[in-house]
């Protein structure tokens, strides 16, 4: 098809927002558009301005033969932290508080744009490592996981209580659950990690770290390394952590169920970042 | 901020895109560029004209004090059959063929992708009909039923086999499994659909359809609706079907364990689209 610039502008937007973290040779654009290189080049230098402006991420080019573009999704930090505020004040909603001092988080999972908008979060911490793979637990952390393996255009391995027989043979291990002190079993599907692959854990909920323990334990069952580790909320608790390097988006400071209080702040995502900028 | 056309191209695309399903006020657009409302229109209509062009979706504008414009995301019918053929030459690899007559689809729903490829699909079936949340059953059902939902812009439900206590209070049905023909049981928790709402239901795989009526049975018992059904896989059975009104986007044809060979064809996808376009 032959475009004028305004007609090319919303097809290459549109294209490189559908492909995150992918090599697009020129070449494919030119042959789409039928335009020349240097037009192209144009029309993605202004793509590049705006969407550094806008801070939803930036347009790099590979030169060579094997070169090309790459939308690498980020998230600025106004927007980030008005994201991660909205989430606090859903958590502070006293709603939300049920038997036990626990928190029911199916609405805010539940919400794809928020989810999205987690996934962008977290993609944009991780976006400069080398990451093979996005890999949680099931259920809740099952759409955080896709949220950001979507933007960071790799696959998600989920790690199950029990194993299926539509899993084929999968390795299991036991782990000690970081509050409940209680053995318990996950098992992921042997073909679904490769050895040496870097892999990326998102959950929803950190307390004591205990599942996300076992999932480390997994991960080197497979001879793969753990990239990093990302989660939606992490608890305060009396127990010592067993995690140390994790990234948090909020975190819960106190709940209080007789007076029906919970007390949310903002996780380490923020001085995560600007580690992460000061390599 | 003030933005010559190219750059409102650019920043229009990317908000739309990331807002389907979502009446937008003009005065929104008018204010964030510093533009007139007519140089809006204009741009509006170019990124109409690609998006139907490229079968992306359409743009809709609803006139009055309340209007705006709304970004329904399509899908063209060459792209639908190109994406259905690859996930048919995915499920007839024999590589995928488990103990048992079993297949592992693990990877094709780890990808996220396709997953997202398959969430077009399917809104764009759904996109003329009122949906206000779209239900799935644990694990495999999920990330589809989040891609759907992320299209739609509406909320996803979770029902899952064995009730937690993080739920809340739940409300539990038993059914007869369509296949094995074992009583089993579904929870979804109390506040997560209300009444009277139009539910779409999304799953990985239908064999006799027992799980699909366990979750039909669970909506009436909220005293919601039934929206639709839709299904990655369905497969032929001996066994009589127990749900009729579906959209499949591929079928199963045969699977030979013995040889190795797996037969699938498209689902019922493009006669419920035509369907649909006669209505």
């Amino acid at each position: 098809m032959k475009l004028k610039r305004s007609g090319r502008m919303v097809d290459l937007t549109t294209y490189l927002l559908q492909h995150p973290h992918q090599l697009i040779p020129l070449s494919y654009f030119v042959e789409r558009y039928q335009s020349a290189k240097s037009s192209i080049s144009e029309d993605l230098a202004i793509i590049k301005e705006n969407f550094e402006y806008q801070g939803i991420g930036s347009i790099i080019t590979v030169a060579g033969a094997a070169g090309g573009v790459k939308y690498i999704p980020s998230i600025s930090k106004e927007e980030a932290s008005g994201i991660i505020h909205e989430i606090i004040d859903m958590l502070e909603d006293p709603e939300r508080l049920l038997p036990g001092g626990y928190l029911y988080l199916t609405d805010i999972i539940g919400n794809p744009n928020l989810v999205n908008q987690v996934g962008r979060l977290f993609s944009s911490v991780f976006s400069h490592q080398k990451i093979d793979a996005v890999m949680t637990v099931a259920t809740k952390g099952i759409p955080l996981a896709y949220a950001v393996a979507s933007q960071l255009n790799v696959p998600v391995v989920i790690v199950r209580s029990n194993s299926r027989v539509t899993e084929g043979s999968t390795v299991s291990i036991n782990y000690v659950s970081g509050s409940t002190k209680r053995i318990q079993t996950m098992a992921l599907a042997r073909r679904s990690i490769q050895k040496g692959a870097n892999v990326l854990i998102i959950d929803d909920f950190m307390k004591a770290g205990g599942t996300i323990r076992g999932m480390i334990s997994l991960i080197k069952e497979f001879q793969a390394e753990v990239a990093g580790i990302g989660v939606l909320v992490e608890a305060q608790d009396g127990a010592e952590r067993l995690v140390d390097d994790y990234v948090s988006l909020t975190r819960l400071a106190s709940v209080n169920e007789k007076e029906q209080r919970i007390e949310v702040e903002e996780g380490n995502y923020f001085n995560q970042k600007e580690t992460n900028k000061n390599e």
